[in-house]
């Protein structure tokens, strides 16, 4: 029986554009045992932005000898510059008792699964096709053809989502409700018998 | 998409004898949203008790008629007085949208196990061998080998444990976590893929 504060669970969290996942981990946030995974880039630094808060700034060079180190727990390039998710950060979020909540696509979802056996997975879900194109289309001005080919790989991600531990649909203004259910889940994968079996070994000896 | 309300899902629970269960569920039934199952029974009703609140009482030919065209979930004999978890009571509840909360020993909830695949499986476990004990022994006036024997029989259930769906430990003076543990984890079983595909089928046709 240990008294010790519990180590957190890194939380990964997948959903397609447009489900508002955005409105729903700013409610789940609001539970001061989450916190957000803070990434690393290359990029250069925009008005506003503060280092350690949005981002990890870093040089080419920083990141690189981090890559070497095999110091990210995964990290990818976009328009030339370099974002990863520091194993650092994560860990000291993690050991301090926090769960850490990583948002990350789909693929990149898959690599951590064989990476970090105690996270816990949760999909965001869209409540309907027709739903979830409304919200594509209240994004921007695009034409319908773009529409489609965003609802498209939509669809296609969503499909994915039988892999994940859980599955929270976000409801139309119901996103409150939807990161209520991402605390319950966090919760319930810490009760399950492989995760309580440290607390009650006493009865197993 | 279905507004329909939900189906209550049947809560099966289970603890050894001293872990609090009363206290636990107590808190877990102040949630609109859990009935306790109502058990039938043969024996005589006690001043006090009200049919179809603390038991459905009956004749021994009812109850046989009852076993007969298979209406009840479980059922077993002590002291010469038949005990049943009526399927009426419990299918009623749950197509109103109730969580059905199920206290049964061990071995009932083996059978269940099987009968109900949807259930959700919750232990009830002591923080440590010594809390239990001391509980056991405040209970009365037993004897010392009395309370070892009952201890015996107390590990050797918990060591069942790891069949359950989920685990929750009764720490001391935090009954009321505990329930809450309960309620996460019949959230959470709602949202694994087999419980959400339903909701989310139009994205796999």
């Amino acid at each position: 029986m240990s008294d010790l504060k519990k180590r957190g669970r890194l939380v990964v969290v997948s959903g397609p554009s447009g489900v508002g996942k955005g409105t729903v981990l700013k409610y789940v946030l609001e539970n001061e045992d989450f916190v957000y995974s803070v990434s690393a880039t290359t990029r250069e630094k925009r008005k506003g932005e503060e280092n350690a808060v949005d981002y990890f700034f870093m040089s080419k060079e920083d990141f690189s000898g981090m890559i070497e180190r095999d110091e990210f727990i995964e990290y990818a390039c976009y328009n030339g510059n370099f974002y990863g998710t520091p194993k650092f950060f994560v860990e000291d979020m993690l050991s301090q008792g926090k769960n850490v909540i990583l948002e990350i696509e789909v693929k990149g979802a898959v690599q951590i699964k064989s990476l970090v056996p105690g996270a816990v997975f949760v999909f965001i879900a869209p409540q309907s096709k027709s739903g979830l194109a409304e919200r594509l289309r209240a994004r921007g001005t695009e034409e319908e053809s773009v529409v489609a080919n965003r609802l498209a790989i939509a669809e296609n991600e969503i499909r994915s989502c039988l892999m994940y531990d859980y599955i929270v649909v976000n409801r139309d203004g119901m996103a409150q409700e939807c990161a209520k259910d991402i605390i319950a889940a966090v919760k319930a994968h810490n009760l399950k018998p492989e995760n309580v079996y440290s607390d009650i070994c006493e009865f197993f000896n």
